[in-house]
């Protein structure tokens, strides 16, 4: 039976119009102001042709006005692609047309990359300052979202190297904003730092809480642990998301101080946490939860209390409470607890499937149970343990990394004859790109030579931070590459 | 798409196994506990035949045993009749056949009602005593429930005197719970005091709430306002639900004295509040959720905030985050606000339907909104008035009374010509019905032959408490009975 609930941002603005909704540059918009605002962006959308089932894709900032754009896109129904600003302009344009997005929606900031995607991208490109000033039309409030259907598409890497778009239904989001209140608990005063990037699910999914929870977000343009303290302290932040190597800084900042009493957690995402920061937070009694958790599933899937954080080390916690994970074997056959196997994963959170891929849909879901690709193990009282993300996956400051991808750039140099890619241990990053590269006996080409081209097509956290050069690379009977002998061989470069 | 969610108990006890989930009689039991006796208990229902689908009645009493009983039940996949322990052995032997119950689970106390129901009801009747003794066979518990599978059953009488099924599926009761957490939040240390019957919807919902959010019952075999207050403070209780009546007699008991500070707030339901009430509690800083629900909602569907409850002194509130209310006239149009009509709603926690009966469900709910009789209107700002249950429903210390069901009892005495029943005022129990009776001349039934007839056919609270005899009842031109007239005279002969 399709399952109709009534549009969250009008519904939240009629039940708590006067509450805190956003405070963004020292200035507090309440759920009323940011409905009509968000109205009034819904009435320019529907100016330029968006409406509901409308691909409109945004390159947006960690931004108020973001805010509003993508709320406004959700009333009135669009399906929303948002993109990572941190992409190079080929890699936008790539993925624009892969989506086959109808217009894009930006700012003046981004000027360099609009004007590049404005090269191939034929369709309207509108900057929210453009979009903003424009009169607007009547638009098609959708005064009842249908959990099935899509409102977002985040895309990922996969390990083809090839981005695919995460399709996220409005369910999608609903039942992760109220599987992690059933965790977390639930607060009238609750305020949630978002110093994450609203164009990931980490940040996006504090968007959706707090409409769905009522609650305030201290929203900041970028990460910064100075303005992090200052901010919990002055708005009462209760809840902040985090990844690690933020974590760390934040922890290091701090010093000898406390944090204050209201705080109630960070919520740690984006790959494996160092024993001696949790160890650190657990003498300064600060409370961390460790998550698991992608953009396929709608932001956390599992997590870890507190209480657990040291004698589970390293696990990831449980499946939160509407969620599922089966440890299967390469035919899918679930396995015993202790046996490592392939992290499957289900619940109501969990994407349908990839936009205008449904091969890879059926591939990658079967029965509701989302094979992940992921490596791992559940012991004896239920703990999930990541061993491996994805085998090649490096997650660098909490961005996802696919080498694939890298070494598609390196090898579309004609001097190139094999690459590989793998994380290094980073001090600061958590992992960051190593590349290793076999060129032809007559190429003259250099490392940096390597680094500019990969400066030019990859986002500049994916630019490897090393290049090493070898004979061959280690490959099997089957002249599949293993990455363990490389990320072996970098770390004892790096020592 | 269908929705699966994990067993709720099995997953309740995987998550927090040694978490508090019931206090009763002064013991604690985890959810371990509970979850093993339900799987004991679940294995002898399977014993006696019960499995996925089973139709299966129970009739018990506020106990630990019960609640074990009811977890047991949903764990299998049943669809359990609960049927309301205050009504006469035909009433339920009524519901019984109705509802082609295929057994009745019991207890020894109601054996004087079993031993009569067991007259007429020719299916097998097990008290809980001779179940747990039994020892049972391995069960099919359900991993997974789907949230569009029904799982209880419970009567109410419609305005035509006909009790009917009410259907609640898993996802009715999910999101109810999750609807009723965005309103109060939900903290780690909650604790819920139930003294309201777990027959009814207002009771059987905080069982579902303990598992859905991890939090413990303090549950009581009958309400006793002295026992109320002492077990708030031994056990840290947050949060009671409660009628008018009850909460009077608590904030009565409580004197002088004031709750302690944890105490977060009392939700209450089953009619509107006296104002001398509500001024009390705001005086002692009692938060009190005014609320509107039903069966047919599976619990609150509307609340008031603690900070309205006197400058809307009278209304319900606005409908929870999931939930719609419409004010309608009698073709079903919307009307604006401030127009009174009648009440229609609309959420995932509003019920498929009544159990075999197609057609009223059909006509009772279209669209998704079911047409609930009671009449209201909407004020500006969104608050709902109910001005009307149902225009005849009497509702006495939160039960639920249909004149037609007593007026059929009263008119199947020979000597009786006409009956009308209508609410009067009683400081205690808020309502009791009142009849009105036109009887034949050469009759020499006397108001005592009347009330006993009623105490043998209908449940106490049901009985009128004053029978007036008339030369005739009023009634308009098309014969319909004028209730309000009735009222008028009732109130007046009270004075």
């Amino acid at each position: 039976m399709e399952q109709l609930i009534p549009n969250w941002l009008k519904k939240r603005a009629s039940l708590t119009p006067d509450r805190t909704a956003i405070i963004f540059e020292g200035q507090h918009y309440t759920f009323k102001q940011i409905y009509d605002s968000s109205l009034r962006t819904a009435a320019q959308l529907a100016g330029v042709g968006v409406g509901k089932g409308s691909l409109a894709a945004v390159l947006l900032s960690n931004h108020k006005d973001s805010a509003i754009i993508l709320y406004a896109l959700q009333m009135i129904g669009a399906r929303t692609i948002i993109l990572n600003n941190r992409l190079t302009a080929k890699e936008l344009t790539w993925q624009l047309e892969d989506s086959r997005a109808a217009l894009l929606v930006t700012e003046q900031r981004f000027s360099r990359q609009n004007q590049e995607i404005g090269h191939s991208f034929k369709k309207p490109i509108f900057t929210k300052e453009e979009l903003f000033s424009k009169p607007g039309t009547e638009p098609a409030i959708q005064e009842e979202y249908s959990l099935g259907d899509v409102t977002t598409i985040m895309y990922t890497s996969g390990t083809t190297g090839q981005p695919k778009g995460v399709m996220q239904t409005y369910g999608n989001h609903w039942w992760s904003a109220t599987a992690s209140a059933l965790n977390l608990g639930l607060r009238e005063e609750d305020r949630w730092l978002c110093a994450v990037p609203i164009f990931h699910i980490s940040g996006y999914s504090i968007l959706m809480r707090s409409l769905i929870y009522g609650m305030g977000i201290v929203l900041h343009s970028s990460f910064d642990e100075k303005k992090v303290l200052v901010d919990i302290e002055k708005y009462n932040t209760t809840i902040m998301s985090v990844v690690s190597t933020m974590l760390q800084k934040t922890v290091e900042e701090l010093g000898q101080d406390k944090l204050p009493p209201f705080f109630r957690c960070f919520l740690l995402g984006g790959g494996p946490a160092p024993i001696a920061m949790l160890e650190k937070c657990r003498q300064k009694g600060i409370p961390v939860y460790q998550s698991f958790g992608m953009t396929e599933t709608s932001s956390q899937f599992a997590t870890l209390s507190p209480e657990y954080s040291l004698s589970k080390l390293g696990s990831a916690g449980k499946a939160l409470f509407p969620n599922q994970i089966m440890i299967a074997d390469e035919q899918g056959n679930e396995l015993p607890c202790m046996a490592e196997g392939e992290i499957l994963v289900k619940g109501p959170n969990v994407t349908q499937g990839y936009l205008h891929r449904e091969q890879e849909t059926q591939a990658n879901i079967r029965e509701g149970w989302l094979h992940t690709g992921d490596i791992g193990y559940i012991d004896s009282q239920g703990f999930l343990y990541v061993l491996d993300r994805r085998s090649d996956l490096i997650i660098s400051g909490g961005e996802n990394i696919y080498p694939a991808e890298i070494e598609g750039v390196l090898l579309s140099h004609p001097g190139i004859i094999d690459a590989g890619v793998v994380g290094m241990e980073d001090p600061t990053w958590g992992q960051v790109p190593a590349a290793f590269i076999v060129k032809r006996e007559e190429s003259s080409v250099t490392d940096k030579d390597l680094i500019n081209l990969c400066l030019e097509r990859l986002a500049k956290y994916k630019v490897p931070k090393s290049i090493a050069f070898m004979d061959e690379l280690p490959r099997n009977g089957a002249k599949k590459l293993l990455r363990r002998k490389l990320r072996e061989k970098a770390k004892a470069d790096g020592e």
